[in-house]
């Protein structure tokens, strides 16, 4: 029998933290950062349990095939992966689950689903591998629809061309993350995309959220590696040129790219691929100072190097996730190439990391195990385990949240303190405790970082939504207040609608409510993200 | 007294060619390919003898001051630099010269013009240094006007802020390239976005026309060094958040980067700076066969070396401009940096050039005057003159015409026959002779290159616009056809339009009319452009 989906967290069933990393995590909160765990961290309401009325909407003959009523799948499609997602998940809070979760497996499927949506006053929410940490899939649309449909991408999962000699392949949206890997690997090229999220989340989810890679510089975002796009609207099909590069007119595909659901399905997409690497060189450096440490970022970022890797992770995250005991920034350099060896990029990005002051902490010359070694290893280690962390925490009445987001350079150690600040602040205000606010860069630009804040609380039984609400609410005013954007790569989703609207120029609201107009007359797709 | 900008012609009054370079290219176009010169080459008509009529419009008090109604104002903005421009001025045809030139010099001038033209029911055209080659400012908007604007940024040409730890600068649309790198000086920091037109052309036309730089790969594209646009439209302005990168929702930058003047005016906007570079090589290979040439170019854009520049320039081209005797196809490749030295990166291309079968015209160790030897340089000289050559060929009844594309590599070589077979073909069955048809890439992208075409036919005096109009439909119908962009940086302006409007997807064509609408409410901004 295949792997289950959990409805209640990351992952399969039966995957997850082992007991002695959660007691770690939960310890070194509880010594570090007086978080206490309170409850046995049991696990989530049985499906007969949940909150769940009966299905609203009936779909027709001809889509019925590829439509899931079950209590399962309906529970599965009712949240993604968000803090409050968790919190009202093991609160058995599924009123508000999709009726219908369809798995299109063709695009004439989709557009039938959009003529019955349409006429049954039905919302559809696109869903890749349900992973939006931002609300995206949440199926909580109000009161003005007859019924929610979640539409499952994962059906129009495969790899349908590959171009050796231009190095991209056309590939449906609903692939995910490894099937997507594994049907290129003959061909030895890679898309070399890896969100966090990678392991459950889809090409199409992707696109559609303009997802950042793990990588640090250069051709890692998904908006850089697309070629063109082919999105399903109720108004029609939209598919660009496959073009290298092209000069005609606004980009139809960085139109697509980030509309989140909001105005059509990402259906398939040409992408950009690479040699696999076989060069590579990782090293670690120490930094007691957090902003030194960020000023050798930036001093590698605007070397023209472009590094796979250049990010620093301060002393409070590294110690949360047990690679560290607080006491330094770990700044993590990585190169690598599938052409040429890396080493005059590597020793020059060196030169940068010493000159301000770091400490070797891994070695990268003679060194092909660096990226496994010392609090560099710890780290990734840390790094992979990290959206298991989770379903530990949240029934154990522990929040704990990230956001992230970007601003330039000559802005960014007063955004960080006022960030910080008012994140820490506000963790206070909502739970009594200081508890743990810690920041490390995902990406870095030669114009800024981008500063990847992450929170943990005490929280009170059947008060978390509102003690995250409030924390949250604080962090996204203080981004924004500050010249940040409310998202670098987590996206929109429901949870940073009012800062984005706040962020965007009104102006260019307009414009996209124009655009739903037209390509989604009836309002139906993912309501209350992007256009409200 | 101030140089007076040319009406008929690129540059200032008294700049061209010398007669021996005139000469020279004569000899070439007669000598090669046939192409005899008809006429002395007698400069255009004098101000006084141009069809115009009188201005139909009349400045309201409060845009008087700002406004010019003299013939010499109305004839340099009645056309651009395009080919069908240059021969409409050499014929005198300048009927449909805009009414009335605003000089604005505030956002708020430009907030008046938009209300008296609502107002007076007038036609509003962008103009930047006016050298646009595919009428994007050519005032021809048809009879649905009561008379048209032109709106020269030129007065708002500041460079407003300087960010050195960013590296970034905030700065007017109306700044032209040399005024704008002599304000950046000081700072030791340069745009270094390169376009061809460079001199004539400025900040906000490159925004509005996702210009192209010099420089073939990476941060090339003025796409790429925006980190936000303001743009004034009759809607309100639209400014997006400066950030070095956001995932928030579709991009609003990619939505006004390539508007062209039809959504609005862009007003400013901070980009991104480098530090000048002190690090240079330059090489020059020859190759016997372009195609040899073309896979080199792809090697070394699929090996992540990210030179400054990797062109190839074929036979034809190298003879036409005096740089070569037909015989090899010359291929350039440099790298610079502000950081470090380059050697790694050129010894890796040097190796994929010579793999694919260079021979080295210009070598680049201890060679720092590489860029004006051999091949290489007599290339550069002739690609600096370039834009001076219509104003002379025009006159003489020779047809020379440009025009630019992108495509993947896999599709190149049968594209190149098939729009190049198009082009000579339509050469021949419009002019009776075969002229010149030649080929360089501009651009190269890991994915694919971006083949730049030039065309020199025979010219039949009285006839010689509908000559290139039946040439440029076959080369723009065998270009869409074949899976190319109507224009990879050219831009869309009135003489692509119809191909632009097969090339992008028709549900986005709607969108960007639905936008219009509600930015434009009149339809007054530069009509018959993206949006008709």
């Amino acid at each position: 029998m295949a792997k289950r989906l959990k409805y209640w967290g990351w992952g399969y069933e039966g995957d997850g933290l082992q007991p002695a990393q959660t007691e770690a995590l939960l310890r070194t909160l509880r010594d570090g950062y007086g978080i206490q765990a309170t409850g046995d961290g049991g696990g989530p309401s049985a499906l007969e349990a949940l909150t769940m009325g009966p299905a609203r909407l009936d779909p027709p003959a001809n889509l019925a095939p590829i439509c899931r009523t079950d209590a399962y799948e309906r529970a599965l499609h009712a949240f993604g992966q968000s803090q409050p997602d968790s919190i009202r998940i093991f609160a058995g809070d599924f009123a508000h689950a999709p009726d219908v979760v369809a798995y299109p497996e063709t695009a004439e499927d989709i557009q039938r689903l959009f003529d019955w949506c349409a006429i049954a006053g039905a919302a559809l929410i696109p869903f890749g591998g349900g992973s939006s940490v931002v609300g995206g899939v949440t199926s909580d649309v109000g009161s003005g629809f007859n019924g929610v449909v979640s539409l499952d991408m994962t059906r129009m999962a495969r790899v349908l061309e590959i171009d050796d000699v231009s190095r991209a392949a056309r590939i449906q949206g609903g692939a995910r993350g490894p099937d997507l890997e594994a049907q290129l690997k003959p061909s030895g090229l890679t898309l070399r995309h890896f969100p966090q999220s990678f392991e459950h989340s889809t090409l199409g989810g992707w696109i559609a959220t303009r997802s950042g890679g793990h990588f640090a510089t250069l051709y890692t975002h998904i908006d850089d590696l697309v070629e063109n796009v082919t999105m399903a609207t109720p108004a029609g099909e939209m598919t660009s040129r496959r073009l290298p590069g092209s000069g005609a007119g606004p980009s139809p595909d960085r139109f697509m790219i980030g509309s989140e659901g909001a105005l059509g399905v990402i259906t398939e997409a040409w992408v950009r691929l690479q040699g696999r690497p076989t060069y590579k060189a990782t090293a670690g450096y120490r930094f007691g100072d957090f902003f030194a440490a960020a000023r050798a970022v930036r001093a590698v970022a605007q070397a023209g190097l472009y590094p796979a890797n250049v990010r620093i992770v301060d002393g409070t995250e590294l110690h949360v996730n047990g690679a560290g005991d607080g006491s330094f920034t770990l700044m993590v350099v990585s190169f690598e190439n599938a052409d040429h060896p890396v080493d005059a990029w590597m020793a020059r990005a060196e030169e940068c990391c010493l000159d301000h002051g770091g400490q070797i902490d891994v070695a990268w010359r003679d060194n092909p195990r660096a990226n496994l070694e010392g609090a560099v290893g710890a780290w990734r280690d840390a790094f992979i385990r990290m959206p298991y962390g989770r379903e530990q925490l949240t029934p154990r009445g522990i929040i704990s949240d990230t956001f992230e987001t970007a601003i330039t350079w000559e802005r960014f150690e007063d955004f960080y303190h006022a960030v910080r600040d008012a994140t820490a602040d506000a963790v206070l205000a909502a739970t009594g405790k200081p508890g743990a606010v810690s920041c490390r860069f995902s990406h870095a630009y030669p114009d800024g970082p981008a500063p990847y804040f992450a929170f943990h609380g005490q929280g009170r039984p059947g008060a978390m939504l509102e003690q995250w609400r409030a924390i949250k609410a604080a962090a996204s005013d203080a981004v924004i207040r500050h010249g940040g954007t409310i998202t670098h790569h987590h996206a929109v989703g429901r949870d940073h609608q009012p800062w984005y609207e706040e962020q965007r120029p009104a102006v260019f609201g307009d414009v996209l409510a124009a655009a739903k107009s037209r390509l989604d007359p009836t309002g139906m797709l993912n309501p209350g993200v992007i256009v409200r």
